[in-house]
């Protein structure tokens, strides 16, 4: 199994840990030190020996700073961790605040004194970050000090060794385009930034342009590893050697020198001391990687990650791989729901699904991981948006309720994420108007039309009007970017408000509107869809981008109230289920697919 | 009449003007000049004695900037221009390019020279363009000098005088506040972004924090002044003497120290000189302004202007105000609609139906000032969005056509601005499904409903996805802001992708979605809306906020395909054309009031 749901929930740990570490501190001359929790790749898993956050106090969610001082410490989560910080963490040591509502920087704006040294590991805070933090440390007469041995791994005497595990090379008839052809586009763009190198330090990013796989972090299939990519003459690419099997060794030597990853900062270094310009993105890159060059020298040129764009505009052979992927993943999914369908009256609980549709998606024989864990949720568990079932959390699924699985997998050739809210026995009538709202706000996402340049932030309305005129709403985006068999997560485009970047055709973006009764019930409704090119449409003067669902699964029929549909909305979900009986029921097996017949029926 | 459609076009005025400006630029050791449409306030209007770019090329559009070099002058206009400034400015003289494809700043980075000066008026510049252009001229190797004596002005021997149009004072019940009580407030906003004193140049936000009027420019009723506004203490207000009758002076005497306009930069440098922080908003500022605070050793917090969004949430007595100038413009309106209705037959042309209008307005007796030329536009005309008639463009308005005209009305209570398209004879089937896709738009933007913090930019969308899906658009904003007998045209608030400021109760903004067929027709259909509070919605859990129509006028009944409208879209034009024939029916002659009944009979 991918998703293990044991937690182990220690908060005593904090207490000694935060001791030692301020004894550390103190023979160093700090008054303080920052603990992220991310790594040097800002990404959404760290390894183990990289989760200091956690080893200091116990809290293991996905986000979070702590704070150390000389006689106080806090924790900052957000909004979905309020409640499991109180478990996990010793609130007499470390006192919980509200990333948003109480950010670090304003927070140490209060509490720092003059003359204070607050330190901090460059390699850990992005360059925007660290320039957040100066200033606030700035305003309170303090100084934001940078140290590079990190002082909890002085005191963290059992930390794991670094992940090493093995890199593979993903098949350029996959991929779409040689790893060779990814560098020298990408050149282009370094040299037209005006810049001589950039410096990589996103493994998804790395991975896609060397076409590389790997499997350092749970979910991700990427190695860790940074890269420097110049406008001219070969990259260097920094990774530790264990990872690389000779032949895959042969292979990355055909296109890029490789170094261990400690060579990078003295890399920069030199290129800093030759007077070079550095590109990097000020919201991924160090801040150590930006004064390595800076302080040799050498000039940084601030930009978006031209490399993250690139990546998101799959290539034809991508956007094929997602769709036999969508295929594979949506014949186990239909074998999921028709079981799930036949088995729910007699009782299951919230992992026992999981595990059940894990099983089924790694009965294909073509699956790598699953893209996250599944969020498998039962009752009023549905009402917490980012719910993660554990051995203490999991619930029996109660009659006369609705059930919400938000799940995904890697398959070589794509990455799927899927969210389905089914009915358990009858459903109230309101439930079922808020799923229809939901509904009719995923139907306006899946039909939408929109010129050239439209941002995801200009469309978001589009899923929520339904809701908001019926005095609902929900608090999460509508939509992330998802990679080829890559991060499930990835920018730069989404829905939402904050989504200000163009969508353009070849991105895969998820559609994903929902509603949540605290309490009570979540409903979820979620497909990939995959942005189109202009096309003519009849009558009209502009061709227009669209959507194409890539996903492929019946929406509860019992859950839509049809009064609520227009005609245009009930065609929609009409001949998207007879597009997934057309594509889907020709892959399963006859029970399945007779299940399917039915699920897949006009309204 | 408040508009003239007498437009004098003379290209050949540029060639003398501008050898005579070069002469001038020349003694001053100068190589080049920059010539904005705009004054020291960058309004909407300018007097006539701050036209200089109208004198010296002859344009006279609402924007644009001329450029004199020694051997090269340029003149850049937006698309709205392109056609009339080839008629109005002699091409040979200055070369016309577009404004947003080629700006100056661009342009003067490829012809300025090493060691060039690039004078500029300070006063006429802002903060934030200056920086522009200041940045261009240091990438040329060139320097941009600030010039305090405008060059232009010294060869502009018949130089018309400044207005000094009388102020009147803007009774505080029509205001619902105060001028003492808008001060205090403001200086709550000072006090509050650490400034010793705020900087206001814009006239409407001027006469609306002393509540005063004016007539110095065309339609929008403010006079020109500048206002120092300190944290504590008395403001100053920068105004001509000439304008002040005994009665104003007394009046203002009691709020505010009065001073001449050119006393305003030495007072800057003398806070600048106190060490003082002096906040202005570098988007609107001259450069001039800032420079005197620094100059003289002070320091200049650029921010948002908040007398802005205070003037934008309109008062419980400026709400009541608005509601009764659009009853009084409404009935005015239905008189003239259904004039036109049983005149057009007969023959008419565009300029006589503007004035028609204007007529029917002024006999309400309340008429100030129109909010702005009348768009009057016949046919082909009316697939330009900011047609202007004038005698040579005048049409006569064809058979089975559509009639499109965009005019509003400056009251003592409020500002009124509506556009309706209207039925000439048959209409071709496509042209009605043109206008039922825009009315679409305009119902999904009229029944919205949004929570608080929503912006302008995340529901524009609302009113372009029944168009997008038609392969149409329109390439103007869905909406602006719009003031209380103040300007048309206000912010912060507006419907476009670029509106990110959140729309508040009380603002009033307006809803105008478009399309327009180059060389056929255009359809516009405009209502100003406010917003209004947060309110509860039966069986929802949020309270949202959303809009009341303050236009009242028939929609044409006759363009609408009612097939395509849901059941809902059908139901908001009903009521609505009730909601007309209920408040306006009362106001109106027995002949008019025959015509609204059929105008406003269900669909």
């Amino acid at each position: 199994m991918f998703q293990s749901f044991d937690t182990v929930i220690d908060p005593s740990v904090g207490s000694a840990r935060c001791a030692a570490l301020r004894q550390e501190l103190n023979s160093r001359g700090l008054d303080g030190f920052l603990i992220p929790r991310g790594d040097a790749h800002q990404g959404e898993y760290v390894p183990p020996s990289e989760a200091r956050l956690a080893w200091l106090t116990g809290f293991a969610g996905s986000a979070g700073t702590a704070v150390v001082l000389a006689d106080r410490a806090a924790i900052f989560v957000d909004g979905r961790y309020t409640i499991q910080v109180r478990e996990q963490v010793d609130t007499a040591v470390f006192e919980p605040l509200h990333l948003i509502e109480m950010p670090p920087a304003t927070w140490l704006g209060g509490v720092l004194k003059p003359g204070n040294r607050l330190g901090y590991d460059p390699m850990l805070h992005t360059v925007a970050g660290a320039r957040r933090l100066r200033a606030a440390c700035e305003a309170a007469g303090a100084e934001l000090v940078p140290v590079s041995d990190n002082p909890v791994d002085a005191v963290w005497t059992d930390r794991p060794a670094p992940p090493v595990e093995a890199v593979v090379l993903h098949d350029a008839a996959l991929a779409g385009e040689a790893a060779r052809d990814k560098i020298a586009r990408m050149q282009v763009a370094v040299s037209e930034a005006g810049a001589d190198a950039l410096v990589l330090t996103q493994p998804d990013c790395i991975a896609w342009l060397f076409n590389i796989r790997g499997a350092d972090v749970p979910h991700t299939p990427v190695p860790l590893s940074f890269a420097l990519l110049p406008a001219q003459g070969r990259p260097r690419l920094f990774i530790a050697a264990g990872k690389l099997s000779d032949a895959v060794r042969e292979a990355l030597d055909a296109l890029t020198d490789i170094d261990q990853p400690d060579a990078l900062v003295p890399a920069l270094a030199a290129l800093g001391a030759d007077g070079a310009r550095v590109m990097l993105d000020a919201n991924w890159a160090g801040d150590a990687l930006a004064t390595a060059v800076t302080g040799a020298g050498g000039r940084v040129i601030e930009r978006d990650d031209p490399v993250t764009r690139a990546k998101a505009i799959k290539t034809a052979a991508e956007i094929a791989g997602a769709r036999a992927a969508h295929l594979r993943d949506g014949a186990a999914y239909a074998r999921f729901l028709a079981w799930f369908d036949g088995t729910v009256a007699g009782g299951l609980d919230e992992i026992t699904v999981a595990e059940t549709l894990e099983r089924f998606r790694a009965e294909t024989g073509a699956l790598k991981e699953i893209s996250f864990d599944t969020i498998s949720a039962a009752g009023p568990n549905a009402a917490i948006p980012h719910y993660r079932v554990d051995r203490a959390s999991n619930r029996r699924i109660p009659p006369d309720s609705l059930f919400l699985i938000d799940s995904g997998a890697q398959y070589a050739d794509g990455t799927t994420d899927i969210t389905r809210t089914m009915a358990v026995g009858d459903v109230a009538a309101e439930i079922k108007r808020h799923f229809t709202l939901v509904l009719k706000g995923h139907i306006a996402i899946a039909t939408a039309r929109f010129p050239v340049g439209t941002s995801g932030a200009q469309i978001d309305a589009l899923a929520r009007i339904a809701l908001w005129k019926a005095g609902l709403d929900f608090d999460h985006g509508t939509g992330h970017g998802v990679g080829s068999y890559l991060s499930v997560h990835e920018g730069p485009q989404r829905i939402a408000k904050s989504g200000h970047v163009a969508l353009e055709p070849g991105m895969i973006v998820s559609n994903e509107p929902g509603f949540y009764k605290a309490g009570s019930h979540g409903i979820r409704i979620e497909n990939l869809e995959l942005v189109t090119p202009p096309a003519p449409i009849a009558d009209g003067e502009r061709e227009m981008l669209g959507f194409e669902a890539l996903t492929l699964a019946p929406i509860d029929r019992r859950l839509v109230v049809a009064d609520l549909l227009d005609a245009g909305e009930r065609d929609w979900l009409d001949r998207y289920h007879a597009r997934v009986l057309r594509e889907i029921g020709p892959l399963v097996d006859p029970q399945t697919r007779a299940w399917l017949e039915g699920a897949t029926a006009p309204l």
